[in-house]
């Protein structure tokens, strides 16, 4: 738990102890005054001794601490009428819910406007990922050409699956139920709704135009086949659920989902299993490519909790920073991998009398490239060390400069890890 | 030119009229009052004539008129002391300054606040792409464990084009300054000093530390030789000039600029040419992934201006919209290229009476796999289109369909554009 909003008020009331509902929990708890769930006596792993607890949305609607209701039951009944009765209350709202804000995002919002509350729902679309206030706020100068991306991860997971494993739909998606990466009921993902609902959202956003969900064309990726994923491949694709927004050269809006054959060699083929990403095209801006987690508890918890400190700051004159500071190491102890070029005597023994100095400092080497002789006698040689700390590495290249069969060190460039 | 703040008074002063002031002034200029130059006579394709042009910055200053200052002057001197003094006569500054920003942020941001005033520099790091407002309000709720990047566009054009050409640096770099990717003067971008600003302003929003430009560990590229790049590839990897900013397993914050071997399989090796790309990673979010154009006059003007739309809207009551909408078109008239899979008879001339289908529409086949020869006679076939309306496919696919000689039309799947 961190204290994210800097003081102990319980002024939150949570609709919702799902997986996403549980992981706020965990990290606003002392803030929250009251909780909805529908079971009142299910058991749940996590302590709520210091929190109301009531089956009953009027509970949390009439208590007087709650200034700000997160709704996390998902589904358009009843979280649209709760969604509501809390804005006419006087309570700012954050939503996940792609679907209530797909089908009366416009509604709520103007509501929310009129009664001077917040409805924040970055958490709606794309998970963990900001797109919502980029496409309002930081992008605001923008006119854009076109919204697209991967917006659902339950679907890209199984074709990604199906295209790696060579499995029929039908398999991977039993698989992914008991993992937990689809509902036991698929047809909101599979079908594309869930797709349909979010580009719904940022096409209101990106284009200023309330799109209804019937004037989005919507294929699922029901019909994909196993080998269609050899076929596209052997022509240089892939195959991705893809929902876009764009404006064509009659400057009108075409929003759609389907699964579409991707160039193997552009990122959005790259996109796999559960992650998302969503591309941007701007007049001023240009493309811009937005990537990571687009579902999971946490992640959704990200923007969730975001949200919220954005209202609390509103309410405040000045911005409480509530993270901790954090002292500054050296590089010397860094730790990474090493790409040395060196330009060495070709004699036997060389490559011996660098090992040794590396020895001393514990540095092994992991690979060696014996490269272009020259007319005087002197070689490349190319060596990639296992991970090492940069005070040893530093302090071995003064030692290996100095050796005789060593001419010079050419290069030394550090190599990122991706673990 | 937009209407982008949506009213018409000139309450803004702009400082420098380079690439990026012009491309800010062109949006904006029924909202400037008076912009500031170095040399008053030299010749501007621009049209002037209803702004005050000065080479005293005292003269904007006192402009009654002005509330808001953007300075697009860059360098320290003597950007940082119009900042200061702007912000101390009670004006807001957007600023794009990455070194006033880095060596100065601290302080102005707290006499800015002290003031009452906005300080804005979401343009300061990688040009277009939002990454200051994301990590200060979208992503509040996380504590981050590292940021890294590609944030230089002259040094990664110049380390792409020596990777992909066979050519050494001091080759690239004449071509890039031709260009105008490179400055007369490179030193700022080859010695890395302009992506250790930029590190050293994400590490103080990310690490809520002050860091100082002599902690920040700082390697150019100039070392790097074009047959390193020939080395790397055989073991796997490319080269980079890498900013990072990470905490380390003591919760200590390293932060440092180096050339960095990368896997050629992440997507940091793919982020080529101009091209910028973020990478942070949060303990709620995950790891998000930004990518985008980092420089150009029209990128950084969309943050300039997203931040002035930012000031804008603080000001006023109800936030006014100033996008215009769009009408909505159907799916009937989109034109992509189409991937189709047939299960056909296995005779002589069944592509021919496809072919002369899709011909009646204008659809023309880009390529035919013919695939599966099955015990029934029947085969699979695989045809990708030239780009065709959608309408026209429908059509086709249903007279298709009705042939004698095609069982089944077991996929029709469009195919991405990326032009």
């Amino acid at each position: 738990m961190k204290n994210i909003l800097h003081y102990s008020n319980k002024n939150i009331g949570l609709l919702g102890l799902g997986t996403v509902g549980k992981a706020v929990y965990d990290e606003i708890f002392t803030n929250i005054s009251s909780v909805l769930v529908k079971n009142l006596t299910k058991s749940r792993n996590i302590e709520l001794s210091n929190v109301k607890i009531t089956n009953n949305f009027q509970d949390i609607l009439q208590d007087k601490n709650v200034e700000t209701i997160i709704e996390l039951i998902g589904g358009e009944t009843p979280a649209y009428e709760y969604i509501k009765e809390s804005i006419k209350s006087k309570k700012n709202v954050i939503t996940a819910n792609k679907e209530v804000m797909a089908k009366y995002g416009k509604e709520l919002l103007e509501l929310a406007t009129k009664n001077k509350v917040f409805l924040l729902y970055e958490a709606s679309v794309a998970g963990g990922i900001p797109i919502i206030s980029p496409i309002i706020k930081d992008l605001s100068a923008n006119e854009f050409k076109s919204v697209r991306g991967i917006i659902n991860g339950t679907t890209n997971y199984i074709l990604t699956k199906m295209s790696r494993e060579n499995l029929e739909l039908i398999e991977v998606l039993k698989e992914a139920q008991d993992l937990g990466y689809a509902e036991s009921d698929p047809t909101s993902d599979i079908e594309g709704f869930d797709a349909q609902y979010k580009i719904s959202i940022l096409s209101r956003l990106a284009f200023n135009s309330d799109v209804s969900l019937d004037q989005i064309y919507l294929e699922g990726i029901s019909s994909i086949k196993s080998k269609d994923f050899d076929y596209a491949n052997e022509l240089g694709y892939t195959i991705k659920l893809l929902a876009t927004a764009s404006i064509n050269s009659n400057e009108l809006l075409l929003v759609k989902v389907h699964p579409a054959l991707i160039p193997n060699d552009v990122p959005m083929a790259s996109v796999n299993g559960v992650l998302n990403a969503v591309e941007i095209d701007g007049d001023l801006v240009g493309t811009l490519w937005f990537q990571g987690a687009g579902a999971g508890a946490k992640a959704t918890a990200s923007s969730v909790l975001s949200d919220l400190i954005r209202i609390r700051n509103s309410d405040v004159q000045s911005i409480v920073n509530h993270k901790k500071t954090y002292k500054i190491t050296s590089m010397d102890k860094h730790f990474c991998q090493y790409y040395l070029r060196l330009n060495v005597s070709d004699k036997p023994g060389v490559l011996a009398s660098i090992a040794k100095e590396f020895g001393e400092r514990n540095i092994s080497i992991s690979s060696v490239l014996q490269k272009d002789l020259y007319e005087n006698g002197s070689a490349d040689l190319v060596i990639m060390t296992y991970p090492s700390i940069e005070k040893d590495m530093q302090a071995s290249i003064k030692k290996i400069t100095n050796l005789e069969s060593v001419f010079n060190i050419e290069s030394m460039i550090r190599v990122e890890s991706y673990k």
